[in-house]
């Protein structure tokens, strides 16, 4: 048997609740969206410039969940026109360093799991 | 303007590589994957049993992916039944302390989210 401690309670054995914030917090969009706030507080659009590939709709609803969540705060400045800052709120900022790590891992292992994934295609390509 | 690195760089502009990378090793399934591989190598039903709410076909396509990036090996052992196991590669191995990280911060913040969620709630059950 595995040692049960807290933690492993809370994620393996019922806790939804576990299962849904690393939902969250590992979705692929909220990774780079607390990335980039984590150097600084940015607009709606220096967000959607910096993240290729995003839209409007997936990066409203990532900033929105990210709200709900207190990852990040939305302050609007009355200006004309209206600006809108994004920026971690203290919570937010406890999960840089974990993003800022996947982000890294991610990047420094994309040529070895190439290798990795054309040796499996080429074993199953054989063998099926 | 936000000072570019090779890292800023890979990830946001352009390389849909990075994002798909962290797609596979954000994902709930995947971390819960790797993170009770991490502590020893297991058989397919014992993963199922400790990942409260996966189903088999959503096991078998996590481990493929996983298996297919090169963080998982599967191993037949040739005895009647067959057995499967599963463990994790070295390059595998260099991801637990993140994840590890992650599901620790996911179990520790349930509750500060939670009222996160509910002020939110609040707030815009008012306005809206």
């Amino acid at each position: 048997m595995i040692p049960e401690t807290p933690a492993d309670e809370a994620v393996h054995h019922g806790s939804c609740r576990a299962r849904e914030v690393l939902q969250r917090v590992g979705d692929k969009w909220s990774v780079f969206v607390i990335d980039l706030l984590g150097r600084r507080t940015m607009r709606f659009t220096e967000l959607q410039r910096e993240i290729d590939g995003i839209t409007s709709r997936m990066l409203t609803v990532t900033l929105r969940g990210l709200e709900r969540d207190g990852i990040v705060t939305r302050t609007i400045h009355p200006v004309i026109p209206p600006r809108v800052d994004y920026e971690l709120t203290p919570m937010g900022r406890t999960l840089l360093d974990t993003i800022g790590q996947l982000v890294t891992w991610a990047d420094g292992h994309l040529a070895e799991i190439d290798q990795a994934r054309a040796a499996y295609d080429a074993r199953h390509g054989d063998s099926c």
